[in-house]
C-alpha cells in the first residue's frame, strides 16, 4: 500500500513536471530550474531531490509523455477486435488522440523538441521507444509493407511537428483514416 | 563571367563548409569558430567575412546540403520517363543516393542534427524545404494517398536517423523498392 510519504512524493513529482511544462511554454527550453521550482510551487531543494539536473527534469518530462502515450494505446485497444493489426489500430488512434498531448503547447514547439533531443538521456529514451514500437507493430500480423508505411507516416508526423509544419485538422483526419484503412487487410500492398 | 576574386570567394566558402563538417565530426556541434577556421586553413577574419556567426555557418552547411539534394533529384530525373510519379521517383532515388550525404558523418550524428535544428534560421530553411517538397511531390500526378505515404516514409527515415536508429543496408534497399513500387500506379491504394 502506498504510504502518505510516497503519495506526497508522487504528487510533488507531478507538480514539478507540470510546472516545467508551463515554465518552458512561457520562457522557452532554456528556462532555469529556479523558474521551474517557482512555477511548481516547490522549493529548489525539493526540485533537486526529484530531479538532480535540468537534463534529468527534461528526461522526466519525456518519460511522462511516453507513459501517457502507452496508456492511450491501452485505452484504444478494442477488446472485441482480434484481427491482425489490432495493436497498429490502437497505436494510430493514440497518435491522433489529442488528449495525449494534453494542452501542452510544449510538445508542439520545435525549439522545445530540439532542446529535448539534445539531451543524451532523452535521445536514448526516444531511440528505445522507437525501437520498441517498431518491434511491437511488426509482430501485429500485418504485411511488413503495411507496417513500414504506417510507422513511417507516424514518424513523418513527428518530423512535421519538429519542422513547425504540422498538418491541419482536415489533413490529420485524412491521414488517420488512411492509416487505419491500411490495417484492414494484411496482404502486400504492391507486388515487388 | 566569374572573376578570379569571385572564384576565390566560392573556393574559400567551400573550404569553410568542408572544414566545418570535419571539425564538427571531430569535436561535436559545439565546436568553436576558431577550430573551424583552423580546420579549413582560413583566417578567423576570412571565416567571419563569409559567415558572420556560428549560426550563419550552420545555416550555410544546411543550405549546401539542400543544394546537393536538389542536384541529386535533377540527376535522377529520367528524361525518358514521362509517366505520373516521375518526380517522386527521382526524389526517392536521391534520398537513397549515398552520394548526397557524401562521407559526411556529420549528417548521421543525432547530436549534430538537433544542434542544427536548434538554430532558428536552419529550422526556417528545413520548414521551407519540407513545404516545397510536399508541394512538388503532390503535383506529380500520383494519388494523394500514395504521395502522403511516400513523403511520410521519407520523413520517417530522417526521424530514424535523428533517433540514431537508421535502417541497415537491407532495410534501406527494401524501403526504396517499396516506395518506388508505390509510384508505379496512380490509383488509390485503399478504398476509403
Amino acid at each position: 500500500m502506498a504510504t502518505a510519504t510516497h503519495r506526497d512524493a508522487v504528487r510533488t513529482r507531478k507538480a514539478l513536471l507540470d510546472g516545467a511544462a508551463r515554465a518552458i511554454t512561457r520562457h522557452g527550453a532554456a528556462v532555469s530550474l529556479d523558474a521551474v521550482a517557482r512555477e511548481a510551487g516547490v522549493s529548489k531543494g525539493g526540485l533537486l531531490h526529484h530531479f538532480r539536473s535540468k537534463d534529468a527534469l527534461l528526461a522526466g518530462m519525456v518519460e511522462e509523455w511516453m507513459a501517457r502515450f502507452d496508456a492511450a494505446v491501452q485505452r484504444h485497444l478494442d477488446p472485441g477486435d482480434l484481427r491482425p493489426g489490432r495493436l497498429c489500430r490502437a497505436h494510430i488512434r493514440a497518435t491522433f488522440d489529442d488528449d495525449v498531448d494534453l494542452d501542452d503547447e510544449v510538445w508542439r514547439d520545435p525549439a522545445v523538441i530540439t532542446a529535448l533531443l539534445g539531451v543524451p538521456e532523452v535521445l536514448r529514451q526516444a531511440r528505445e521507444f522507437d525501437l520498441r514500437s517498431r518491434r511491437q507493430l511488426s509482430a501485429d500480423g500485418l504485411h511488413p509493407q503495411r507496417v513500414e508505411l504506417i510507422v513511417g507516416a507516424l514518424d513523418g508526423l513527428v518530423m512535421r511537428q519538429l519542422f513547425g509544419n504540422p498538418p491541419d485538422a482536415a489533413e490529420r483526419a485524412a491521414l488517420a483514416t488512411l492509416l487505419l484503412a491500411l490495417t484492414e487487410r494484411s496482404d502486400p500492398l504492391v507486388a515487388i
